[in-house]
């Protein structure tokens, strides 16, 4: 299966290409031959500057100087590098020095749908188009590195940062961050991966210490970082907050130094997350190389020189000078500092910025309408009709909250929002639209500060009011981005909707039948009120188009195709990293053990044979599709070979509509533990309706090798495999057998 | 006399150089028409660029939309613009919308020598030197435009900015401003030169309204601007806050509009001094292009919205949106403000910038160096050499004091300063150096809060007593950079110097009487107090490297050759401007009137035969020098003819050093009023000790030519002329006759 569109193609060789064409050179050198004659020029340049820099400006180059800078060189030219939080949009402008806003005015900007969504469009081209405009929006703003993408896998819905990061697959995480990467560097910003690695959960995350198999590992926690620094080059790492087997993640033996920098060949930055350095050795030794954020205000230093008390910074000087630790050391931090400069900020060939284009508004809309999933449609509730004489109630908070306040670093301060509500006021000219908060989330669900103007009470009778008199009602609801929800630095505690809503949707249906239900989050919730709705769909956080893109799909303008990156259980003792206690999920005295081991996500699903509410890959459709002739090419494959597997995918509904044809495959009788099948390969499909496509996606042999612990090493077991070919992962339409030889 | 050297004439078209030889073009083109197609292509580009601008962007770019910068249009990727104030070094960061300093720490910068000291080297090579150093400095901090240099001329020693000008003489302003535009914006970075125009006295500077003839408008006041345009092209240029003629000169139909857009073809923006913008109507239609700092929070708006109610914002909307103005007015705005952005940030050939660097060092040094005016010399009282057994007291205040903190605008934040005694103390490392602080100035010198601390009497005392055991006393007085002092926003209100230093030095005398004056000032101040003391030097103030360069004076290190870029009158009332009482300085009922006309410092002087204390272009040496040989190529010429005067200078005395020849011409029975002579050419020539160097200084004869109001325009009258050749404008050795035809 090969995603790599003719635009990402572009996009990721556009600054080299530029470089090349420049002067028109004439010789008949490949692209490959003058990537790496750039690539041994810009060696050899920064050969040439170490040297000239002294002990102290090598070490002010590893450290912050303020929130999200670090110092250059000055009296060489080396600039300094400007940072901003991603990964859906640039975040505004901070203090110097403190977390308050700048109070800037240029730096309102784009918000591009959370990464969930992206995720779920399982679209890697949209995922190109969205790095692109990323950076450009980045190159407006002067920044050098975005802090994204977080390619943090999904493991329990209690984790408040689930909505950045793609979801519980590493195949599908790594499928969507390689283009995302690509399209993003191609401006000449810096994407920076995160958090490398294990950081599962917000709670604690600054000091839990989290057991995993070696197995679990490589096989679920690293595969999109690894796919980020192998296939997509990254440039940037983030480290985690969190320990792992004792060690902190940002600066860890095993993870920083021997994976990254060792397996993987890294040849970037790893970059501290704000404050997740704790030790100048193991900053030093184990592959820190810019320091971030480190909180050390609270010792009494004054702003102007805590930055120099940084375990990257004088600490790390005096043992350079003293000769504990060898010069050697920081000049390779200060050489993968300068490769970073001449990729971005000293490289003559970035792309001019741009921001708030349209054309930047179309890839935010159209990401948000292809990642929108379609949970259930009894008897057809979407698409709901324009038509004159028909009201629409309009209920719940969501539909006029902003979704891009709040939720942690990822916040952002957009040119402009448009809400569900008026999304929908916008589109439907005919229809009549009727509005009731109905609910409020007061300031966090534990601290429920509800403003006198908003009595619970009485937000419900209004609604209740407002959704009889409508011959619809559009629930917009879910969760917020506030503390304890969809929100960095802790986790959920409730696996519910919060704020009263399940209960006002009881009244609601009491005086209205035709309830559908626009549910934002970012996390799965249960579902006990499913029953009450005719219709849901999934609609994530969707950025400044939010409101266009949802009255896209209930309007039927686009025909939803999303599909769950994540699976939905029905009660949160099915997830697999909540049904082992404590010790599992969130740890006991700041240990944690991911117990469930491989089986994330509808890998415990499928082989616990636990029914989820909604299944990872599912998502439905307003046309009807059909798979036919479902085909490998071969029975038997040798390990250098790819399986290809075919099928031709026909649009027998009514309308045009795109499908993802996923293909899953498991170990027949394995020596080890195997999850029951794995996504290996997808392929989304847009059909005009009555017509048909056949689909091949193509899948390397040695992507079916296991993490075997016995040898460290991936292990590529020979026998049996089964190929499971369907549209969802509970919705398989052939299985079909090949060998391995 | 030509004054371009061979390094001014690389740094001015090094970006056009860069541009073409990019590509190694291979065609014989000459450098003229390669700039001409630069330029064509550059035109060619805005006139695609503004169809695709609406009119609420075009309106956008015309005023702030922050403290220093302005909005670019995002959506195309055309940047905003930062500006910075100077001249003499790089502002730090201000917040974004109000004055307070941001707190940042990467914006400690070199700090050069005041303009005074770079005028008094009387060195356009230095001036060429000073603003490439500057660009590269502005260039690192991001700076697209560098607010200066000043050009407005001396006109009288009460005013507080004279320190950040270039002198009373048009001739030698103009000849320093044009190396300094262009060594500046061969770095990509736009000078601004300012304030355009008859800003010549601080006090009531937001609405006094002056009234000068159109004769010494133009030989007096304009010459500098018009050089800086004509012969520098610079890229931008502020208005001032003041009236003339009863209209605000930033935005007027006669300075802006008809003589710099009209008779000039100057093809840079006009931006507003911060808040100098008074009228929609007049900045539409008399040349503003750019309005920044208007102070409309006064109205009670939001800090979000206040720049939109600008003169240039919301009220020229309206006005384009009715039609009551063109569009073709905005259009050319936005065309020049196009321009400016070709030229620098949308320029891809811009130099890299630096900060900081020992070459900026350097520059700063060799200009303080150069720029210090040895005025008294008693028995070779300097230099001081650095012996065993000598004790030296260094007593005063400016022995300690900032001078690079305060002034207004031009205060800088610089990376270090080395104070005066710093800079003796490095370098007398055999004499001992003792100090006393002699007096304090307190805040300013009517508000004279002294702390606890500092009792006048007792530092007096102290200062007597350190004073009578030392050997040699060194004086570092003069003035501060304080309100009322040397300083934006008001004028002096005393010629003599304040702080009780007169006392002061009269009690030190009385115990030692090897009593030398080093006076930091950036304007004339009354010398009383010159009997009580052996020797001066005049030090302006200096920079980073002030105390370095008092200290190679001081030493003998070098020898001092800078000359008096003013003139210092006995008594106040012995200045042109302060003689004809308050209708001409500072002005009645906020009007009033230049009565002193074209005679301007040394013009007034020389005509009404008033001694001043030291002359305009007066410095003396440590060595002497010799002028012979002096004479004229021709004893008549033409219009189109070159005056070429010569003249052999030799130095006769023991050590290196530099000198002056001035060469300055007056018309002899002139039929309109004239001054005795003015300042025509000059040439600085280095010279070893015994040795001789024969100087040709050439002279336009249109360079002769008045200001005929009877035609409005220049006029060359024929006759005889006197041509004087001296090291000062009162030191001539030789007067020569010619006669133009």
């Amino acid at each position: 299966m090969n995603f790599v569109t003719k635009y990402c193609k572009i996009a990721s060789c556009f600054s080299l290409i530029v470089l090349f064409l420049n002067c028109e050179q004439k010789d008949s050198k490949t692209l490959d031959s003058k990537v790496s004659d750039y690539n041994n020029e810009i060696e050899a340049k920064i050969d040439s500057i170490i040297p000239l820099l002294t002990l102290e400006e090598k070490v002010e180059m590893c450290h912050a100087q303020s929130k999200f800078s670090t110092k250059g060189v000055e009296r060489l030219g080396i600039p300094e590098i400007w940072m901003a939080d991603g990964p859906h949009g640039v975040r505004a402008e901070v203090s110097w020095d403190d977390w308050a806003y700048a109070g800037w005015t240029n730096d309102s900007i784009t918000a591009f749908p959370a990464l969930t969504c992206l995720a779920s469009t399982f679209n890697p081209e949209l995922a190109n188009n969205y790095g692109f405009s990323l950076g450009e929006e980045a190159r407006y703003r002067k920044k050098d590195i975005i802090l994204g993408p977080g390619v943090n896998i999904y493991r329990t819905p209690m984790n408040g940062r689930n909505f950045e990061y793609m979801g519980e697959d590493p195949f599908l995480a790594s499928t969507m961050v390689v283009p995302y990467v690509k399209g993003l560097q191609s401006t000449g910003v810096a994407a920076c991966i995160k958090h490398f690695a294990l950081n599962n959960q917000e709670r604690w995350r600054d000091k839990v210490d989290v057991y995993v198999s070696d197995r679990a590992l490589h096989e679920i926690y690293l595969p999109a970082f690894k796919a980020a620094v192998t296939e997509a080059d990254v440039w940037a790492i983030m480290g985690a907050y969190n320990k792992f087997r004792g060690q902190y993640t940002t600066h860890h033996e095993l993870l920083t130094k021997k994976i990254l920098k060792g397996d993987w060949a890294y040849d970037g930055v790893v970059i501290s997350d704000w404050s997740s350095a704790h030790s100048t050795d193991e900053a030093a030794n184990f592959g820190l190389d810019l320091e971030m954020g480190t909180g050390t205000d609270g010792l009494g230093l004054t702003t102007a020189n805590h930055y120099s008390q940084y375990y990257l910074a004088t600490p790390f000087l005096n043992k350079l000078k003293s000769g504990e630790i060898a010069e050697s050391v920081v000049d390779e931090k200060v050489r993968r500092i300068l490769r970073l400069m001449y990729r971005t900020n000293m490289s003559e060939n970035r792309l001019v910025g741009r921001a708030n284009t349209k054309a930047h508004h179309n890839v935010a809309r159209k990401i948000a309408t292809e990642g929108i999933v379609l949970l259930k449609n009894d008897n057809n509730f979407f698409p709901i009709e324009d038509k004159k004489g028909l009201s629409i109630a309009v209920i719940g908070e969501n539909a006029t909250r902003s979704m891009t306040a709040g939720g942690g670093s990822s916040e952002l301060k957009p040119k402009f929002e448009i809400s569900p509500l008026q999304g929908l006021q916008e589109r439907y000219k005919n229809a009549t639209i009727t509005h009731a908060l109905g609910y409020h989330s007061g300031k966090s669900v534990y601290d429920e500060i509800i403003p006198s103007t908003y009595n619970a009470d009485s937000l419900k009778l209004q609604a209740i009011e407002v959704a009889k008199a409508a011959d619809i009602v559009l629930f917009v609801g879910g969760l917020t981005k506030s503390h304890l929800q969809d929100c960095e630095g802790d986790d959920r505690r409730q696996y519910n909707l919060p704020f009263g809503q399940e209960e006002l949707l009881s009244a609601i249906k009491a005086v209205n039948k035709n309830v559908g239900f626009v549910l934002v989050t970012g996390n799965a919730v249960e579902m006990e009120w499913l029953n009450q709705v005719n219709g849901v769909i999934q609609t994530w956080y969707l950025g400044s188009m939010a409101g266009h893109a949802i009255a896209d799909v209930i309007s039927g303008d686009v025909n939803p195709s999303g599909k769950l990156p994540f699976s939905f259980p029905k009660k949160i003792e099915d997830n697999a990293a909540m049904s082992f206690g404590e010790t599992s999920y969130p740890g006991v005295d700041l240990k944690q053990e991911y117990k469930e081991d491989i089986l994330v996500g509808y890998r415990w699903h499928d082989t616990k044979n636990i029914e989820p509410q909604y299944a990872f890959g599912y998502g439905m459709s307003y046309t009807n599709f059909e798979f036919k002739d479902i085909a490998v090419d071969k029975d038997s494959y040798t390990k250098d070979e790819n399986i290809k597997i075919s099928c031709q995918v026909s649009n027998t509904g009514n309308r045009e509509g795109a499908e993802v044809v996923q293909v899953y495959i498991g170990k027949t009788n394995s020596k080890v533990k195997r999850a029951l099948k794995e996504l290996k390969g997808f392929s989304k499909v847009n059909l005009e309706k009555g017509t048909s496509e056949t689909i091949e996606v193509s899948i390397d042999v040695n992507k079916l090798a296991f993490y075997d612990e016995s040898i460290s090493d991936w292990n590529l077991e020979k026998g049996d495999y089964t190929v499971y070919v369907g549209n969802a992962s509970n919705n398989i339409f052939e299985t079909l057998k090949i060998n391995i030889q």
